[in-house]
């Protein structure tokens, strides 16, 4: 039995003294120049074997240059998968890598689908894909991911297979519950006939979904996305989820700084992981002092100065 | 400026004389056992490789089978995904020989995420991938489906980057209303203060949504997902979304018969394609003068049945 995904996710945030995940979202046009070249110079048939070469690489260099301040990566899948299968071997890779780094990954993929689906999604993601019979048999995990993130509109027997996987393998999931984007409220914030709003209900679903599976230090192994863009949502689902661990997009890029990411946190100063992805890997654009070439120790500043900016919270 | 997907849709059930889509959801340990079998004897350093390999064999049997019968395809993504890279290079062939023999094909992958990453799902199942810069400049379809699946629980600007993608380019979506599982209801059925349920709201933001694109047979390219095995609500859904074409789960394996699905149809006959996918692809395990040789015969054989299944209803 493998330490539970809570005690984890608590050990490697106060191991790195820093609650921040990092979002690996390359895309090909702010890669590095001399990285997309070099990749272009190994070459290949299919350009996007090219292309996902240098993505890699670029990943790379962030994890090495953030590994020992920050506990957790979150690669989102998208931007691997618009390279097709090539994309998907990065993607593979960057989890692998970040793993032998030390760090806990979250597959970005608000994956959903009805249950007998949602059990490939979690096999493939959490778990491992078993092929073949008798002498041939063999047991490999796809991706190998410590957690990922799930979409609720299919509601419990779509979340439930993911739940499965995560029971005494130490893995976790993060439901969407209030999302960071401009338009979150077409369906969250609907208010139901009981008096409260979709989102709140979906609070009360992550918090019943997860009780029966908390660990140690409080914190159930199923977690729950809130955006940093609406404190005011974040701060009503705190109460509602005591011991849910907050993933929380939106500072950055998206417009929260740390007044709108304190709501996420409990008292304690556990409770939230604050992801930055543009912010962070891109920070060589931005930042004074740095360019392409040095875009990793650029995205390691743009950690250090976010973890001071999320230290006036306490 | 492409053929609109409405009409392409319904032009293809009118060539077809069928409304049914066929399920591409393989499962290896039901794939007939000459094939994996074969597949072991080329042989990989990879696993998966071979896995995917017997998959993208079977896939090419079915839909030889099927193709003169048949309008349309949804190969549910989870069940390449489990196979890792290998498993998503069976995807692309997949749909890559499937267009070929003229089906349409929806990729069912429920994709959602706020715009700037949706625009990335976007553009890798629906469009295309740009790639380098300058003389080295390559854009290339990473998948080039005709429509995909997409969840709502982000609203309105996690949706629109898919529409944009649809636009003058003969593509279309999905999107997920009513679904077929047990516990749709969780979220679907809540009761919002006005009186409507959440799949009812649903179902008017996609009639707005799909308002200002509809084609010359009178559907627009917004289409949604509404399950047979909630017939009653299927039938609400009807009215208020008439020029909504519906993509119908829950037939066959998940209970919905005749009877179930005719609520999804307009007075017309058309207005929804029923999928099927375990019941046609694995037929050769249940009806009698068939084995796994002649897995692909039963497959033509229960896409028949279906038809003359569906033919009561109107």
């Amino acid at each position: 039995m493998s330490k539970h995904f809570g005690d984890r996710l608590v050990a490697a945030v106060k191991e790195k003294g820093s609650c921040i995940c990092v979002g690996l979202d390359p895309r090909l046009e702010q890669i590095p120049k001399h990285l997309v070249e070099k990749s272009l110079k190994e070459g290949d048939d299919n350009p996007m074997v090219v292309a996902a070469r240098a993505v890699l690489e670029f990943n790379i260099g962030i994890i090495d240059a953030v590994c020992d301040i920050v506990p957790v990566v979150k690669p989102q899948i998208a931007f691997y998968e618009i390279f097709g299968a090539a994309g998907i071997t990065a993607y593979q890779e960057t989890l692998k890598y970040a793993k032998s780094k030390g760090l806990l990954t979250i597959v970005d993929a608000k994956r959903n689908d009805i249950g007998s689906t949602a059990e490939a999604y979690a096999e493939a993601y959490l778990g491992e894909t078993q092929m073949f019979e008798g002498e041939k048999q063999v047991v490999i995990p796809a991706f190998d991911a410590d957690s990922i993130t799930v979409t609720p509109y299919l509601g419990w027997d779509g979340v439930k297979p993911f739940m499965d996987e995560c029971e005494d393998s130490g893995k976790g999931i993060f439901v969407l519950v209030k999302t960071s984007n401009k338009s979150s409220g077409d369906l969250q914030d609907l208010e139901i006939k009981s008096g409260e709003a979709l989102y709140e209900v979906m609070g009360h679903l992550v918090d019943s979904w997860g009780a029966d599976d908390i660990g140690e230090m409080g914190y159930s192994f199923v977690g729950a996305v809130v955006g940093a863009t609406f404190p005011e949502q974040a701060k009503k689902l705190r109460k509602i989820m005591p011991n849910t661990y907050f993933l929380v997009p939106g500072y950055g890029a998206q417009g929260a700084g740390a007044a709108e990411v304190k709501p996420c946190f409990n008292k304690d100063g556990l409770g939230a992981i604050v992801n930055n992805s543009r912010g962070i890997i891109y920070a060589y654009e931005k930042m004074e002092g740095f360019d392409e070439k040095s875009y990793a120790e650029a995205a390691r500043g743009a950690c250090i100065s976010m973890k001071k900016d999320l230290a006036k919270i306490f």
